[in-house]
């Protein structure tokens, strides 16, 4: 049996469903893999902190006996830094907001936890995308590890396949559907809504966000490719570095056209080379994919990643949940990796 | 860098092209894994071994400047048991063909690595499939990892996926396309043949056996299933287990009534159970897929599988070519995966 501590850190839909569900698999985690995964506290976005009042510690019985919002007292005057400090290691769980400007408040907290020794699982892309290098660099310094599924794509393996599923093999270029949004308006479209009446659905149905932006602008699919191919390909890419172009209002003829060449239209990011010597590119923007593609039937919410090879030719892996739950299991998975290796 | 002694057995089609591919991949793995992947000899069917005449080590320097029929004498008073007791510990690669019979070689040749204190990668089935409590209590024992992804569709991550993508979650059923030469074999008769030219020509370009019943009969996907299945789900099947029905003299009726029923027929294994609390069945047979299903399109000799789980909904994964190479590398992941654990 291991001991592993873990901090929780933002606790919005994410962070709450990886609550429950550590709370649901914690007696399955210490079977299956001999460990013991012990949540030590919860860091909120206001600075605040929760803890056992009694033990301080939130132990399994604890979180099966308790309400959420009954657990504890959120005490402010303790900070992440003396949670980091009094448990000395372990799991930091990055469930805080993604801002692609500043990168925080995910930035502060994953450099934090990565000086006091303890590892990063994030769900979290701000902060990857704008500082690769510094955060790379001190993770290495440190002997520590970044695990990023939860913030590319998160139930759909896309770094597992690329760095495990794929080890020794040379990979030659990463094409990818990453984006629910703006694949369920594209295939509502190819149905037959306009693009305003699509995008008003989604949003209905809780799928877009109320400023779709990010998404249909094509940076969400940008920041999940630049992850990728930092984690995959060994590069340093910043979201900077991205050629990005979205779907935002396009038209019909757009779609029509499309169907008329017997091809199917998608949000595609794209990683690529010219040759083994020449920089990899990565590029956001509508494509236009032949039936036969393993990602053409990739519609609705669904996600795809395909990889291509140079010793196992093309592998491609589609679905994975796109929720709240989907996303805990992905910060859950790569906590597990981190420390069972008997797979 | 860390040093890893390896000894392969069996030099046909998939033994060879794992020889190639450590030759071609070795300075690979050294820089990207930090791993010196030492080939120390190669066990042939009868017996004898090859190791370089003048060090006993296949140097890394040698394979570049050597060919493969030139590289040094096989000498027969060198047993495996000899060269597995000469380098103390490694991984042994057995690339021996598989046999749903007796299990023989890999069988034995298995158990003396366990016994001497080798971990297992292996691209033969039967021994697997025929006695999975004795080697997977061995290993235990041993500490030690016995990896297939070589022998469960190779290429194709499933495996990994169920293991590595999927840890924390529950998987509740598995279904898979993991036989090349009868998807092959269904695609050309959905497109037109008849069940004997549409063999004929899959023996023609290679991609069914002279004998093809291990595969038409539904045998070498039972194979694999049962692999996948005791691996994952940590169940202990035999091949005895299996409900197997095969692709064998269908008619051209069945293909298309599928056809007007707006279905594609696939040969499936599946592997599934009441609940929670019964037993793990896997059975192989003729399955009526919607177009919607996630494998629906995995034709020709691509294969593709798909776990259904509690926590990330579907995954499904498809492609991996289906070749020696793409079964060496499959080999040289595991052989990494071993030894390296920062993914």
């Amino acid at each position: 049996m291991e001991k592993v501590n873990i901090v929780l850190v933002g606790f919005g839909r994410v962070g709450r469903a990886f609550f429950d569900l550590l709370k649901e698999k914690y007696d399955y985690c210490r079977e299956r893999y001999g460990l013991l995964l012990e949540l030590r506290g919860i860091v909120r976005k206001k600075g605040t902190i929760l803890l056992s009042s009694t033990q301080r510690v939130l132990s399994p019985s604890y979180f099966a006996t308790e309400d959420l919002h009954d657990l504890a007292e959120w005490i402010p005057a303790i900070t992440l830094s003396d949670l980091l400090e009094e448990f000395g290691s372990g799991v930091l769980v990055d469930c805080t907001p993604t801002n692609l400007i500043t990168g925080e408040p995910g930035l502060s907290v994953m450099k934090m936890a990565l000086e006091k020794g303890w590892h990063v699982v994030t769900a979290s892309k701000g902060a990857l995308v704008l500082k690769p290098e510094e955060l790379k660099n001190l993770a290495k310094e440190k002997k520590l590890l970044i695990k990023a599924s939860g913030a590319t794509a998160a139930a759909l393996p896309t770094l597992d396949i690329g760095m495990y599923s794929l080890a020794g093999t040379e990979i030659l270029a990463i094409e990818g559907i990453l984006n629910g949004t703006t694949n369920y308006i594209l295939t509502r479209m190819a149905e037959g809504l306009t693009y305003k009446k699509a995008l008003e659905e989604a949003q209905e149905k809780g799928i877009a966000e109320p400023d779709p932006s990010l998404d249909v602008e094509g940076w969400d699919t940008a920041a999940k490719m630049v992850l990728i191919a930092n984690q995959v390909l060994g590069t340093e890419l910043k979201l900077s570095d991205v050629k990005v172009s979205g779907i935002q209002g396009i038209s019909h003829e757009v779609i029509d056209k499309a169907g008329k060449l017997g091809k199917i239209l998608k949000l595609f990011g794209k990683c690529y080379r010219q040759g083994p010597d020449s920089a990899w590119k990565v590029e956001v923007g509508l494509a236009l994919l032949d039936y036969e593609h393993p990602l053409a039937r990739v519609d609705g919410t669904n996600k795809g990643i395909i990889f291509y090879t140079d010793s196992m030719g093309w592998v491609a892996v589609t679905g994975g949940k796109s929720d709240p739950r989907g996303a805990a299991a992905a910060l859950l998975k790569d906590v597990i990796s981190i420390y069972w290796h008997n797979f």
